[in-house]
């Protein structure tokens, strides 16, 4: 098995083929460390819920599990050009062996439309999902479904609900068509204000978009109240829940909004394969809703996908070894970036995502020119958060590098 | 040198590589009995203009010259499940070896978003098309571009023209999102009516559509008449010319109206990756309108394409001999087609496109279900032309069996 990294900056670029080595850090002390700096955060995260969240045993993971998930044989190659890349929310791994082969075996298709195969991943993602075909809504990447959300729920003057910051996908489009946006601030643990939110409802609100996990905070939204929250509102409004990193969730039996829709909901559920699944290049995506929802969100979808995606993404529900080498890198890399963060007793938020929000203490838009003089691209800013900064994991090595760079900058 | 053609079910199946032979049958009576058959159509095939056009010479194409194109080291590769797929106007044929080491080569992409890489296509594309950055629209194949007009045009009650039939894709996503269309019947020869169209312009008229060669007619609008229209009309309403068959025009010199955007016209070309450069599957396309139309158009792209679409598209402009390879192919497959249909004869319309569009004589519904059980699968229904049938070129082997089996069917 071997898992490709990287593609740094787009160009084929010097690679060179390494033999992966997870990096033996002692993970537990900083785990550890977490709950003793944080506490206010401690009822987040919980090692057996994680675990049990993740699909991997405490032993597999914590005692060496992660090399045994990624074998010895498994090979990482390397872009020596290029800066790191943390700051797109990447997966820093491409699936290789199995999907290149894929890909190679599928060429004849490169002539054909999508749309003879296409179905056959709407089967399967039902079946992932426990729904019927006509509750799936295909989409060239989750964009595609926010911003055909966006559009349907936004053209005729529809009003909009989200929290702030949060990702803008779904509300630039919707505002580039005549939505009007109500951008709610976070709360004092930069976690939805769902009470506000509900305050903001009125006769014209179309949609109310929860990232959930959070783009850029990682934080999510109590279970219990966000479902309370659906149905005393979805009479009101559609409401739109982006899972883009629902895989990373720590907590344990958190659930997908899918269950509401399976209730018949007024609920819209956005799912990617760019992110656990890292196949963000490729673009394929989609959207779970009750079939009077789904064929209007698919009269409205622009672009759809592609055959490579079509094929790489039925892969990918089959691959559970990439899928849980995925969540087990995710994980370590954020607490490379946790222990970096604790050496400079920087605050954070600890992360149901692939990325971590800190307060760096400086404007990011400085801390963002330092970094990118040591060759690391961190993320943007996101106002009014104008000294925090969004970190997204990186590969082993991408780690040490910002642990080394970081440093080196703040200190 | 290889082509891959086909993938015609969209499963991998079971491939047989056998190496190609271009079909010696003599293919200049076919090219003369054409004329003979049908005088007044003589006007728009020109053989010597089309070899122009084509960027071919006489003696290289006549003369033996589709094969010294595809060379005799050219592999095809036969699916030999499923039917034969000449009902979406796909190219036949994938390129390959360059392509797919391409593809291999930038594999490590598959994790990255496209949004790195992008530009460097729309550089390309820009020095094809002579414009500069900021007239280009990347699209997901040219529906994206389609379906991004028809909206900005048609989503606040706008109202657009075009022929009857033609291609539907931008006129039945505008209608969808609030469009009134007013569809203009094509004239005698079935070509776009441009008096009728311009008769139907008033006050609320938003976008002409011109699909031109027209799909399922294949025919082509006077050269200078369609840019007297586009002059004389493009104050009133935007003029949207879908060039996806541009490059199988068999007219000498015929224009892109590329050049009235050069001139600051509200003009918008389509363009897509799909025909000629046999990339259908990718989904790639662009549009291309002054800075002030583009800017618009690319906030309502919803998907935009993907790293191997991208990838592949700036291959494929650099790949003049599978651009040649294509265009004969197309060429040598629509005068099997000819030939079929005279022997019949059956009245057809000679095709600057890689379809022909035939009077079958009896319901397209009813010849469709009999090449399908001769395991061809023909274009749809194109009301009010339901004694017509459109056919897409497809492999030389393709042309073979649909000649048996027309002939089966029809006699």
């Amino acid at each position: 098995m071997s898992f490709v990294s990287n593609g740094r900056h787009g160009n084929v670029g010097f690679f060179c083929l390494i033999h992966f080595e997870s990096v033996h850090y002692n993970t537990e002390p900083t785990f550890i460390r977490i709950f003793k700096l944080k506490p206010k955060f401690m009822n987040q995260i919980n090692r057996r819920n994680w675990l049990r969240s993740a699909g991997l045993s405490s032993g597999m993971l914590f005692l060496g599990g992660i090399d045994s998930i990624a074998s010895n044989a498994t090979k990482i190659t390397i872009d020596n050009e290029g800066p790191i890349l943390l700051n797109a929310n990447e997966n820093p791994y491409s699936p290789s062996d199995r999907m290149q082969q894929l890909i190679t075996n599928n060429f004849d298709l490169t002539c054909r439309y999508p749309f003879r195969i296409l179905s056959d991943l709407v089967v399967d993602i039902a079946e992932k999902e426990g729904v019927s075909k006509d509750h799936i809504v295909i989409t060239g990447g989750s964009t595609e479904g926010l911003h055909a959300a966006g559009l349907i729920y936004g053209m005729h003057g529809g009003e909009i609900i989200a929290a702030d910051p949060t990702f803008q996908s779904l509300l630039k489009y919707a505002e580039n068509h005549g939505a009007k946006i109500h951008r709610v601030p976070l709360n004092e643990s930069l976690e939805h204000d769902l009470e506000a939110m509900a305050a903001k409802i009125n006769k014209r609100t179309s949609l109310i978009f929860i990232c959930n996990p959070n783009n850029p905070t990682g934080t999510i939204v109590n279970a219990s109240a966000l479902k309370d929250f659906c149905k005393s509102h979805d009479q009101q409004a559609v409401i739109f829940s982006d899972e883009a990193y629902y895989d990373f969730i720590t907590e344990a039996d958190y659930p997908s909004m899918t269950d509401l829709v399976k209730q018949g909901r007024n609920v819209i559920v956005s799912k990617t394969f760019s992110k656990v699944y890292g196949l963000a290049g490729l673009r394929v995506g989609y959207l779970i809703a009750k079939p009077e929802i789904a064929s209007k969100l698919k009269a409205s979808v622009m672009a759809n996908t592609n055959v490579f995606a079509i094929k790489a993404a039925q892969e990918a529900l089959k691959d559970d070894e990439f899928y849980k080498f995925s969540i087990a890198k995710n994980m370590e890399a954020k607490k490379m970036i946790y222990k970096t963060l604790d050496d400079l007793g920087l605050k954070y938020i600890p992360s149901h995502s692939n990325f971590v929000f800190f307060e760096s203490g400086r404007p990011v838009s400085e801390l963002n020119s330092s970094m990118r003089a040591e060759n690391i691209i961190i993320g943007r800013p996101f106002p009014p958060f104008n000294h925090w900064a969004r970190i997204s994991t990186g590969t082993t090595d991408d780690m040490q590098q910002f642990d080394i760079a970081l440093k080196k900058v703040m200190l």
